[in-house]
């Protein structure tokens, strides 16, 4: 029997797991801190890649799924934003060595936006837009029933696009970001000021605020909480129009915690998203929704890639070096 | 010998011309008036395409270059901004019935985008952006070596997309679109306000103001309508970064009357565009040129278009009704 093998390298922890042919239900699954302990991060990762292999079946490739900028067609990672050591490690190359499989790596929300178009709220879908809505802001396209990359797989990078020319600085550096109005650090940031300019809230000015705090607050009624996630859907539903005018898609899936905001966020962007139309035939048999897969999505999406290695439509992925 | 025939539907003139395969060079040409004369415009296209049609040889599809909303699926225009009578002309199917070959029809900057790709400046790129700036901004975008136009062809509109939140009002209503900020309508839009409030310049406020006359004015050192186009230009460069981390392609090409300003407008767009970037990767690999074929444009595309349709990859635009 054919087998997969799917790598989630986190923020704080690797999951990893193994899974038989046209089964979602892994036959072994472990997971180990991103950091810590005695051993570096490409021996911890190679160990938990050894512990789910399977002992009879043969592994037809492995995917992995990373954070932070990434080259999908040489399998390098430029950098781990919670991996100090990673610049330029050449981690499919690492993987085939020690594992003689073909292995594929994407950036995780471009995994997201496969494996919630092949196996989940996307299916069936041959346009389609997901966003994590997080610290950050990630997406994933699906266009014409492919991955949308670019030419050096730099693509989709949808929180990086200019909502409001000279607003408030990105986490990249520019300014206007959508990333940089609508992440759950731009609400938290933008809360935080108005607290220090003396707008009243039940919010404590002095404590830390995040974007689950605040959202707690309005939902306690809190005026300040529920205009930092009116501002920030009001940008969110401007770039919502843009997407729909770019791509034309039919499904837009959420994933990431901010998202679990709800109403607080997805009101205000539905709202402006529709005012910002240039035609409602952009809505037609348009879907949004909530990522089906949970906290499966980043290693579903590896194993989505993985099972694409053995397809020829993506040969490439895995010949060109 | 099979040959194909391109329509190129403008706001003053349609054009037709017959192509023998493999090739560029037109066996015949004709055009007339968009409008008046007695007949109607679906009178006067079907003359003009009769008057082309070759003597001896076969006709294997036709392409059809259209401004305006249209649905390149199913064949329909949905209006014609200078062609007041056409609302929900089914132009497709109008040609198949009467010319018995299949028709194939396309909004004209995504067709200037498979023309450039196919026969001009984007040969041999997978992945390209094509952006007339005109008295509008329209766009055609390349992903992955096949045309993007979403579910319902409504795709690639990459004068709509939101750059300044709440800034000024686009032709299509929406606030902020880069149509508002950089095209020739806004640049004579901007400098008229400019004069009215009391600005010198050589300009006078009294005369109609045009894109053409303040970039002549630019060029004579007058200050404002360097502003003019420097800021234009600016807004430019924010969008081309905006493009880069969606699509990450590695040719960006221009058309369109705006275009032609040169350095007034691209050395202003290039600085902002590199400002706004996360990263100098976008550019490894990057050309941004000028549109190759001039004044062809629509009809290459329109006959990049009919030449598909002999091809299975765009079948279903035939078949899908």
């Amino acid at each position: 029997m054919s087998l997969h093998i799917a790598v989630d390298i986190g923020g704080t922890q690797i999951r990893a797991a193994c899974y038989p042919l046209d089964s979602l239900t892994p036959v072994c699954v472990d997971r180990t801190s991103t950091q810590g302990g005695g051993q570096d991060p490409i021996s911890r990762l190679l160990s938990l890649i050894e512990s789910v292999w399977p002992e009879d079946g043969e592994v037809a490739g492995i995917g992995v799924a990373a954070p932070g900028p990434l080259d999908p067609f040489r399998g390098i990672i430029f950098s781990a934003p919670n991996i100090p050591g990673w610049k330029d490690v050449p981690l499919r190359q690492i993987l085939q060595e020690r594992f003689s499989v073909p292995v594929a790596l994407g950036n995780d929300a471009n995994l997201a936006a496969l494996g919630e178009w092949q196996y989940g709220a996307g299916q069936g879908h041959h346009h389609l837009i997901y966003l994590t809505v997080s610290t950050g802001i990630g997406g994933g396209v699906i266009v014409n029933d492919d991955l949308l990359l670019g030419a050096h797989g730099l693509g989709a990078e949808l929180g990086h696009v200019t909502i409001l020319a000279d607003g408030p600085r990105c986490g990249c550096g520019v300014r206007g970001h959508l990333e940089a109005l609508s992440s759950g650090t731009a609400i938290a940031r933008w809360t935080k000021e108005q607290l220090e300019s003396g707008v009243e809230s039940i919010l404590d000015g002095d404590s830390i605020i995040s974007a689950k705090i605040v959202a707690e607050a309005a939902r306690s009624g809190d005026a300040l909480a529920i205009e930092a996630y009116r501002r920030a859907g009001y940008y969110l539903g401007i770039a919502l129009a843009d997407y729909l005018h770019i791509f034309n898609p039919t499904a837009i899936i959420f994933g990431g915690g901010v998202s679990k905001a709800g109403p607080l966020l997805f009101e205000p962007a539905r709202a402006a998203m529709k005012e910002h139309l240039q035609t409602s035939q952009y809505l037609d048999d348009l879907v949004i929704t909530s990522a089906a897969l949970g906290d499966e999505t980043g290693l579903i999406g590896a194993l989505a890639l993985a099972r694409r290695l053995t397809q020829s439509s993506v040969a490439h992925t895995v010949e060109t070096e």
